[in-house]
This record gives structure tokens, sequence and C-alpha cells, in this order.
């Protein structure tokens, strides 16, 4: 297994670099925030989100059984997997909850992936997942909670470092199971203030940090299809008690906000889970001081923009 | 009368920049193409699109009559006026034709500007604006012919400069009455293959360049309510004589299929105009060489993302 550390992060970074898109940051000014905030466009990675990243870590060099590999996710993580395994010729089969959203679904297919569509949350979609890994033998890609997950998540905060040359006091970034913002704590080791932003109907961090260990909740919400993890991954958990600085939580009201806002002045569609850290920063939720440079990581885009 | 040269662009780009976003840029693969192309992503600039660069330099620092200032448009120069004339504390009146979208006549409007929406096309509208002038003593400000609008448009290509470190070998950009190409083509003066993209209803420079003189035209299509001007400006045509490689036309379903492909592939909403100049490199209608580094410039997103 391989040990989560900045060192594990920067060599995967190299590895995977060929493969992913360098997504673009821009400057932009918030009302009520003093300085100019950084926004990373991740949702213009492959996939449409992050979790190219971590896929393309899990499966890069790696000896893959004949069946192939298997995923359950929500839709970003199972679209992430089937467009890796598209890339590199691996037969991929994505087990996805009834409440994705068409959008996702639809570009899961895209790639070439097998998609079973069944059961009415993540838990139940995992379940699957496992049933069909035991009597296939395919490979297993956890949507979160492995250490090559969290690692290739990681290679976002590598790649911001390369990008802000002025450097930045503070990361907010939209948390479900934990990948992404597990990787950044790693990289990060408490060098810049890491913040984690949830919905209140998808709170897997907030409430494992206040219990002292990871809790299940039943997630909800606008953002559900795309945070709603139903329990914090407890390989990341230990990172985020020693390395996360502080959890906002948002209202749903809070993110359909910070998706107009987006749409209005920058012309970019999020989707809810990408939005949800922006709604921190624009609603107040979380306020800088003064001369606080933020960064704000725009995760995902997978949505239907009629919608 | 500012005269149009690169110096003129560097300095009036200096002036601007603290006023402007510096639009990011994203290296993608294009199915077709060699190497990786750069997608100049001016989309998120203030007020939708490339036009608040050339509003900026007409009116920052700028003596302006108590009745404000004037203009017809498409509607993205009347967005970009609408804007500018907000920051700067100035009245604005904005004379936009029926044909624009009804996504840019509500954006003007949330700018705090007084829009006339009045005349079948680009030149109906012009003439109302301009009666609007001589009775009212307002400032009048171009879509694309005059020299200040075509520097600030100028200050695109300045911008681009500074963030391609390798350099890139042509420059692609959709033409509508030439503010933004013109502008350009006095900045790299020949030093790249600068290629103008239009729709085949939209030709205006390709049948000026046929002419050898600006010949009014009827715009048509897809692509009308942002590059429909009906004549070339004929204050950038000789830069267009001297510096433009090619003109390259494309058809309304290469547009629609370069709309869907930024969708599908980078989660950009870019409206027809926008999606012009990479329709000639995704249609194949444009045919870089072998070796070629490619850059786009994806210059408007005004569109409504449901539409």
């Amino acid at each position: 297994m391989m040990t989560i550390s900045k060192q594990t992060i920067a060599e995967t970074f190299e590895r995977i670099v060929p493969f992913i898109r360098r997504t673009p940051i821009i400057d932009v000014e918030v009302p009520g925030v003093e300085e100019p905030v950084v926004l990373k466009l991740e949702f213009m990675q492959y996939s449409g989100s992050f979790k190219a990243r971590g896929a393309f870590a899990n499966l890069l060099g790696t000896k893959v059984p004949d069946a192939g590999v298997a995923a359950a996710s929500g839709g970003n993580h199972g679209a992430a997997v089937a467009y890796v395994a598209g890339v590199l010729g691996i037969p991929a089969k994505i087990f996805v909850p009834e409440i994705s959203s068409p959008a996702k679904i639809a570009k899961i297919r895209s790639y070439g992936a097998d998609v079973v569509v069944d059961g009415e949350n993540y838990s139940a979609a995992l379940a699957n997942c496992e049933a069909y890994l035991a009597e296939s033998g395919a490979m297993s890609l956890h949507a979160y909670n492995s250490p090559a997950t969290i690692i290739g998540q990681g290679t976002l905060a590598a790649e911001l470092e390369t990008q802000v040359f002025d450097g930045v006091d503070s990361v907010l970034m939209a948390v479900g199971g934990g990948g992404l913002i597990g990787g950044a704590a790693a990289w990060y080791q408490g060098n810049v203030k890491l913040v984690g932003v949830e919905s209140e109907g998808c709170a897997t961090l907030h409430d494992a940090l206040a219990a002292g260990e990871p809790v299940a909740i039943k997630p909800q919400g606008v953002a559900a299809d795309s945070l709603g993890a139903s329990i914090i991954g407890d390989v990341m958990f230990p990172l985020a008690q020693d390395y996360i600085s502080a959890v906002t939580l948002v209202s749903d009201d809070d993110i359909r906000a910070a998706q107009k806002w987006l749409w209005d002045n920058l012309r970019i569609i999020s989707e809810a889970g990408g939005a949800t850290a922006f709604a921190a920063l624009l609603s107040g939720k979380y306020q800088p001081e003064e001369d606080e440079r933020v960064a704000v990581v725009l995760c995902g885009g997978n949505t239907d923009p009629a919608g």
C-alpha cells in the first residue's frame, strides 16, 4: 500500500502529468472579499472533474485483471474511471445509484464503459459493485477511500502551487468522501489554511471531526449527487484531524446562489458540488481576513446546463 | 485620433490592465491536430466577451459629456459599454437590434444601462443610435470601427503573448466587424500567422479581401447576433490586407459542432460567435501543419445555456 505523503504526491504528479490537463486559474473580484480570489478551474479536467487524477494514479502502469476495473460512484468518479480505462484500453464496469444525474450517466456511457444503474444511494451501488468484484475478479477503484486515489487527487494541490507564484494563504475545497481534501492535506501539511466546505445535507467531515471518528450520515440536498458519500474515508481522516483548519457548512440556497454568480459573472457552469466551496466565500460563511489571499477549487462541471 | 500600432496597444494594455481580467489559457488535445492547442478563455472577460477591453480603452480617463455614452450593438459591445460605464459611473444608453439574444439584452440591463430594442439588424440600431447622439450630445462608442476600440481589443493579443511562453505559430479568431482581429493584426504585424474565421453567413472580411475594399453583406445564420456586422470596418481594413494570413469560412453546422465539443469535452458554454474560430479547427477547414502550435480565441459566452 502506498504511503500518502508530499513525496508520493510529487512522484505521482510527475507520472500522470502527460495524461491530465493542467487546468487554468483565474483571479476574480468577489463581493465582500478584499483580495482577488484565485479560482482553480478543475471542472475543465478530463471527464469533467478532478477525479481523473485519482483514476490515472490507480491505473497508470498497473497490471489489471482481464475482467478490467469496476467502480461504484455518484457519477464523477465513475466518469473518471470510465474515461481513464478508455484511454488505457481497459474494460470498465461502473455501478451508479439512481440519484445520479442523467448528464453524468450519459457521460460515463460515452467513454465506452458498461454502466449499471441500480440502488437508491451510493452505499447500495457500492454493495452491487462489491458483489461483482467478488464474482468477476475485476480490479476495484474506490471513489475516495484508498491511498492511490487520495495521492492522485492531491496532485491538484501540487499543480496549483506551480500556478500561483505569489502563493495563497488559504485553499477552499468541497468535501464528499474526502479524497481531494485528504490529498491536499497531505500536500500542504498545514503550510496553508486548508478549509473544507460541505453542504448541510452532506456534512460527513464536519460530523466526523465533531465525533472524533467517521460517522455515517444520510446524504441529502442539491449537492448529494456529487458530495453524497455516507461516511468520510477512514484513510484520510487522520490527515483531516492534523491538517484541515476549518470546515464550513453552506445551505442549498448558498450553493444555488454560487452557481448563479459563476454563470452571471464568469460564464462558468458549475455543478452543485463544484460550486460548494465558492458558496462558502460568496455567502460570507467563510470570512477571509482583510489581506488573505484565497484560492477556491471549482472541482466539477458534470451537470445539465439547462437544469 | 490615436494611431493603431504595437506601441499604442502596449500603452493601452498598461492603462486598462487594472480594470480587466487576465483571462486564462488552457492547452487541449483536439482531434486531427498534432500539437496541443492553446484556448484563450476570453468569454470569462468582464461583460462576457473581449469587448470590455475596447470599452475601457475608449472611456478610461476620458472626459465624457453629461449625457453619457451611447452605443449600437448586436449585444456584446452593448454589454461591454454598459458594464464599463457602470464601473466608471457614466450614464449609458444602448441601442440593440431585435435579433439580439434575450440573454444579452438582460445582461445589458443588469449593468444599469438604458436599453432601446428597435430595428431588425445592426444597421437599423446604429441609425437609431446616431439620431440619439445628434440630439443628445452623448459620446459615441463604435462597436468596432474606431482606433480606440481596435487598440483596446488588440490588448488581447498583447496579453496572450505574456501567457504562452513557448510562443504560438498561428492565432485563430472570429471576425465580425473586425475590431478584435484588426487590433491583433496591428500587434503581430505578421510575426504569427493570423487567421480570421467567419461563418458563411457573416463573411464581411472574406468578401472585402476578395473585392479589395469593404463591401456590404446581409448577415445571416447562427452567429449573426454576435458576428453580424454588415460591413468590415474601413479603419482596420488596411491592417487586414497587410497582416491577416488567411480567412477560413465555416458553416452553421460546424459552429454547432464546435459548441457541442466544447461542452462535452471542457464544460465550456460558448456562444455561436465565440465558438466560430474553434469550429475552423475542429471541422478541419483550417488545417494546421504537423508541428504548428495553434492558439484559438474563445471570444464570447453570452448565450442562454439552455438554448
